[in-house]
């Protein structure tokens, strides 16, 4: 199993990536296509129309929001994936409007899409996912999506500045469009994974989305590839938080094409190594996701420890996670102890305050319910790095979890308090 | 029932309120006298440390953090009010430091203070409550407490000014002294309410505490005190959220003397007219609360309709009320409604977006699954008022709940980012 090193960097040195970064021809797994174009849905010439293919009938796994608001074109790829799951040929997805709450209309317009797709691409519309991200509650000028549909049909391709193309075209408040992409063996043959995504949270007025498209040549059963997403989801998708505002959008797929003429994945050692190539590639984009937050200003990792389960480690980790008042700490580089051990106390996880510790970036800051010493000066050069670890540890049992999120600046305020205008 | 109108006013017109503004002598309830002094905890001649006391034991109800962590002075009230809930005597308060997170010298610190001041007071220690607030994590200089509890117990008095200066004494970050009084009649005789409270949320590095303190007049059983403190907290201070952090200090305290000389409340009008009166006194403090978070612009009061239960109801009203994006955008005045659908839609309750409606400032906004069309000039005009009530109902049953909160400034992150110097 291998990764690029700039992207597996890429979510701990936000600042440091270059967005003409493109991924290697070898790395793009085989039988896809990409194109991308401005259509008119965002300020001129911004791309914003964005198109994934395979060449043949891929499997295909999705996750999606558990928002009880779901957004049409949420709807309707849940649809399209009970229909055809086995046999998927295209994403579609535009930027600049999100198509949510736009009544019996929206589901009308991703459903055009679909069919205006299908067309081009002479498969059925279930065989096409449609995508939207950007304002919620303004109807979708869906025509300009159909009148943009043949040319960017046409300019499919596979080389990788038509896959950076599609990145920067699902962008929306993102400072710089994220992929990571990943490789293993299965019976000796070389299977590729890449993946793209965009930001979820610190979010734009009105912007509520996180899409991540996961494409691999490897080959693998429906049943097991949603398996493989799914777990690997819950620990690095779903392990990641900005504000704790669930968007309405949210959606992962992940379409594999068997291209690279591997052998199919049938469990096992060769399903581990897929998954592992997985988890890379979706952690890579997470982190990224966290680290891309508006105004953010460091990742901060969570890990909550010696927990009688994991779901409750991950209770407390979240709760932590989602405190105002640690974030804001942290982006003060304060090591404000106290605030995460209130924090906990709150999670409604029963645990001895009087036996817990805990410690921010390697130092020992709570240990037998109090105080340690410790050099605030040091505390706060180490609160200042990129990546911020903090452990907390129940003492209660043999459990843990780790979720990831970013320092709350003022700059998330000024960004999302702005009037539309 | 009556209520002085510059109180009601306090909490919806948080900066036209004069800090000198005093309750006239009249609204006092007798028997209950009043110190506060400067005993060093706080920077040069800040006042520090106050004491409220009764001439005659006092029936006590008492509510407390839920929080796992509590502070040594939350664990000694429990305790003595367990102990002598029916015979209190005092209230002392400190400021400056929480006594929290500071292991069995925390709680010694608590219970030696007691001691001195029943010593003082000629009680039982069991008869004096105890709080702190202030700094989490730092061991206590309770000498500085005990140096000054003679003079302070001697400088009691039942004057106005008196009162004020214990309601200065107690505030942390407040920018000034929340207060409120109240009275009714039972039985043809004047019975008086008065509270005072520090604020909560928004809260300045390491300082975590909400403490209310009401005093009456009146004459009530142990447990119909209780009873009306639980439920009018639970629709008042418990109804209240800043940052979703729950402090480790929490305290509210209800000492009724029976000093009016009215007939003892047994139930039935004359305990629904007290309960009246108390709940408006408690709400006008729990709105102070909020509007007075450092950084607040705005009150927000949330009103959930329509759900099929009270604590589904509160359940929506607290995601939204809990929600960075709607309290950033809220702080932009912006009418971003598809957030506090977002938000809603996350809450774990049931309910179709497609019948669901959402009102902000009075505007219609959101209807049958769509944007309605309103003045977006206007609705920002209207959402920069001192509160702004925003209703969503779920159109599935009868039940409601309201919860308050306050817009998410810039200000509140450099306040609670700012690095302890």
């Amino acid at each position: 199993m291998s990764a690029r090193p700039q992207e597996a960097t890429q979510a701990q040195k936000p600042a440091a990536v270059e967005s003409t970064q493109e991924p290697s021809r070898t790395a793009l797994p085989r039988g896809f296509r990409f194109a991308a174009t401005a259509c008119g849905l965002r300020r001129k010439d911004r791309l914003d129309l964005a198109l994934i293919s395979s060449d043949v009938p891929a499997v295909a796994a999705g996750v999606f929001t558990k928002n009880l608001v779901k957004a049409a074109p949420v709807l309707l790829c849940q649809e399209h994936l009970r229909a055809s799951g086995r046999a998927m040929r295209a994403i579609v997805v535009n930027s600049g409007n999100a198509n949510c709450a736009t009544g019996p209309d929206g589901l009308k317009a991703s459903r055009t899409t679909a069919v205006s797709a299908a067309r081009e691409l002479d498969c059925r519309p279930e065989q096409v996912f449609v995508c939207s991200t950007g304002v919620i509650g303004v109807t979708l000028p869906v025509e300009r999506i159909l009148a943009a549909l043949p040319a960017l049909a046409r300019a499919r391709d596979n080389r990788p500045g038509n896959f950076t193309d599609v990145t920067r075209a699902i962008m929306t408040t993102d400072t710089r469009p994220k992929w990571a992409a990943a490789s293993c063996r299965i019976a000796g043959e070389t299977v590729r994974l890449l993946g793209c995504a965009k930001g979820a949270g610190m979010i734009h007025p009105q912007m509520a989305t996180m899409l991540a498209y996961l494409l691999t040549d490897a080959a693998i059963p429906q049943p097991l590839l949603q398996r493989a997403l799914r777990e690997v989801s819950s620990r690095t998708f779903n392990s990641i938080t900005v504000d704790g505002d669930t968007s309405t959008n949210d959606t992962a797929l992940l379409l594999a094409n068997g291209a690279s003429g591997c052998r199919p994945i049938r469990g096992g050692r060769a399903f581990r190594s897929f998954t592992g190539a997985l988890e890379k590639v979706c952690r890579a984009l997470a982190l990224a996701i966290v680290g891309d937050g508006e105004g953010a200003s460091r990742v901060i990792e969570i890990e909550v420890r010696g927990a009688p389960t994991t779901r409750e480690a991950e209770q407390v980790a979240r709760t932590i996670a989602g405190s105002p008042l640690v974030k804001t700490a942290l982006a003060g580089a304060d090591p404000n102890w106290g605030r995460i051990l209130a924090a906990a106390g709150r999670a409604g996880v029963a645990f001895d305050p009087e036996h817990a510790e805990i410690t921010m970036a390697g130092m020992r800051v709570y240990r037998r319910g109090r105080a340690l010493p410790f050099d605030e000066h040091a505390a706060h050069e180490r609160l200042l790095r990129n990546v911020v670890p903090i452990v907390m540890d129940l003492k209660r049992g043999r459990a843990g979890a780790r979720i990831w999120t970013c320092d709350f600046t003022a700059d998330y305020v000024h960004i999302n308090a702005s009037y539309r205008t």
